[in-house]
């Protein structure tokens, strides 16, 4: 294993040292390891919390900030953050209104962030909670009973992120991002597999000329493993996954996530951007936004995902609301 | 070799069809492989124009845009744009003004901008030119005569750039960037090396436990190889070497640009950066601005490097200048 560390115990927290470091606008509490806008708490406004194992970079410490979230708790490498985090993060940031969760759908992250809320309504703080299940490769996964939540978590984070920064209130934001994930769909593919710090050796092995289908951003297996294809044939194989899920239709609007995995070099994602752009095109969908990018990673795993997600005036209006994070940034 | 390509090739020219599709405010110009801001060429406004081999993406075309340059020329992968494509880029962009060209120092880079630069010359544009060489780690290297241009190229674009937007003369746009370049240093290490899509095979081997120090975007050779190390003790190395230059002393202020070369994960680049913000500040550097992350590339290589650039208030104030360019976007 070659990276950029000193132990491997130590790399999320020595990690948010850094992010510490790099933006003073955001607070990085070390001890109960989150993250949290330097502002918190605002006065009337619903403070949007998100979290889950870290390894997937910038999500979801490089979205705190104006528009977007106002709490993000990083758990160890692909692993739950625990309840008593998510609940120190609600406090640093509940100015009243209620927070509102943002949760991937895999079983640790889901019980954990549940318990949360429950120790949350105890000491009076109201939560609403979004489950994010966009990605349609495998019904139930390694760490999944159904869908796997991946790239449209980063889109519910903007949108809903946009209405609470506006003053929505926690059941309106909470509704709206809900409508994020069911107007979405994800898939991935994978080149190689990605290695944890801990593991110290890939989470599995790929032959020089494979790839894995429909994979997961943890490593976890997809649909299934077969020979590399040319970029167009796996933008062809790809939306046909996602367009079977009907996220968009013919003569409707569309904000498109083409997401690298984490080593996939943007001349690459680029070059599959085009791809998909001319599918879309020919199926009479319209890209109205993109994103092009490495946003919802797996480590240092070599692939991409794309998320396509049905979008609507009011959606492209909060997309298009000013943000400022580590990691997007537009309109200030 | 695994990439998202149909053909080693075509990987420019498709890379290029998609990046048109993401962005309309560029025009990409396919025949003459240049892309210039969509609302060039501006009425009093000296044009910037960079470029190189491609293969160092967001570098430069994701760099076009407001505040940034008004054409970049991409090359073949890690391959001079040639002067007739130089020439094109100015033809679009010149409106009376002048162009500044920035080179990062490589043979065939100036070589063609130079020819560039008389073709253009011959047409009635005026150009001055701004040579970036601020890579400490060796003095010449396979395709240099003295030191590499890496890092603080994305520095000189965006400074310059802003003086540029303001409507600074073509003379003092060009004095500007060299300045930004004489108070910067860079060094670079690699944990693997690149592929490139036409050998479709590393440029060279790395050991599984080893690293290559001092190395050059196109993966050419560094001061030397050694066993991997950990993360502080690499950033001790790295700054000393940068320091040694004297881009900045104690007591200074310094914007910092922690860059990954591809598929270095942000996770690790936030853990290196934590590393940095510590030594610099014993160092009695002070880092008033930063960026973290994947701006200056080799392809699918996994590295970092650190660039360090001297900051007076002029620059700070022109770093902070509005920019709307793909890769590169604040206050606007």
């Amino acid at each position: 294993m070659k990276k950029f560390i000193n132990h491997p115990d130590a790399v999320v927290r020595e990690s948010l040292v850094g992010l510490a470091a790099a933006h003073p606008d955001l607070r990085v509490d070390l001890e109960q390891q989150i993250v949290v806008r330097a502002d918190a708490p605002r006065a009337g406004k619903v403070g949007l919390i998100s979290g889950g194992g870290s390894g997937h970079e910038p999500l979801h410490a490089g979205f705190v900030g104006l528009g977007m979230l106002d709490a993000a708790c990083p758990g160890e490498v692909f692993t739950s953050p625990v309840p008593d985090q998510i609940l120190a993060a609600a406090k640093a940031i509940d100015a009243g209104s209620g927070v509102v969760h943002i949760v991937k759908n895999y079983t640790g992250d889901v019980m954990n962030f549940q318990l949360a809320a429950e120790l949350s309504a105890d000491e009076g703080i109201e939560v609403h909670s979004v489950l994010v299940d966009d990605d349609v490769a495998v019904e139930d996964s390694t760490w999944t009973a159904g869908r796997r939540g991946t790239g449209a978590t980063m889109l519910v984070e903007k949108i809903a992120g946009a209405l609470a920064e506006e003053g929505g209130d926690a059941a309106s934001v909470a509704a709206l991002g809900t409508r994020v994930n069911e107007a979405s769909a994800s898939f991935a593919i994978a080149l190689t597999p990605c290695t944890t710090p801990a593991a110290g050796r890939p989470g599995f092995e790929l032959g020089e000329d494979e790839m894995e289908v429909g994979v997961g951003i943890h490593g976890e297996p997809g649909r299934r493993r077969e020979k590399l294809l040319p970029a167009r044939d796996i933008a062809t194989m790809t939306l046909e996954a996602i367009l079977a899920a009907k996220p968009v239709a013919a003569g409707e609007d569309a904000i498109v996530l083409m997401n690298g995995l984490g080593a996939t070099p943007l001349i690459e994602l680029y070059l599959l951007y085009g791809e998909f752009a001319g599918l879309l095109e020919s199926a009479g969908v319209r890209i109205a936004r993109n994103l092009v990018g490495n946003y919802v990673t797996s480590l240092d795993m070599a692939g991409m995902s794309l998320t396509v997600c049905r979008a609507d005036p009011e959606l492209l209006r909060l997309w298009d609301a000013p943000v400022r994070t580590p990691a997007l940034r537009w309109g200030v």
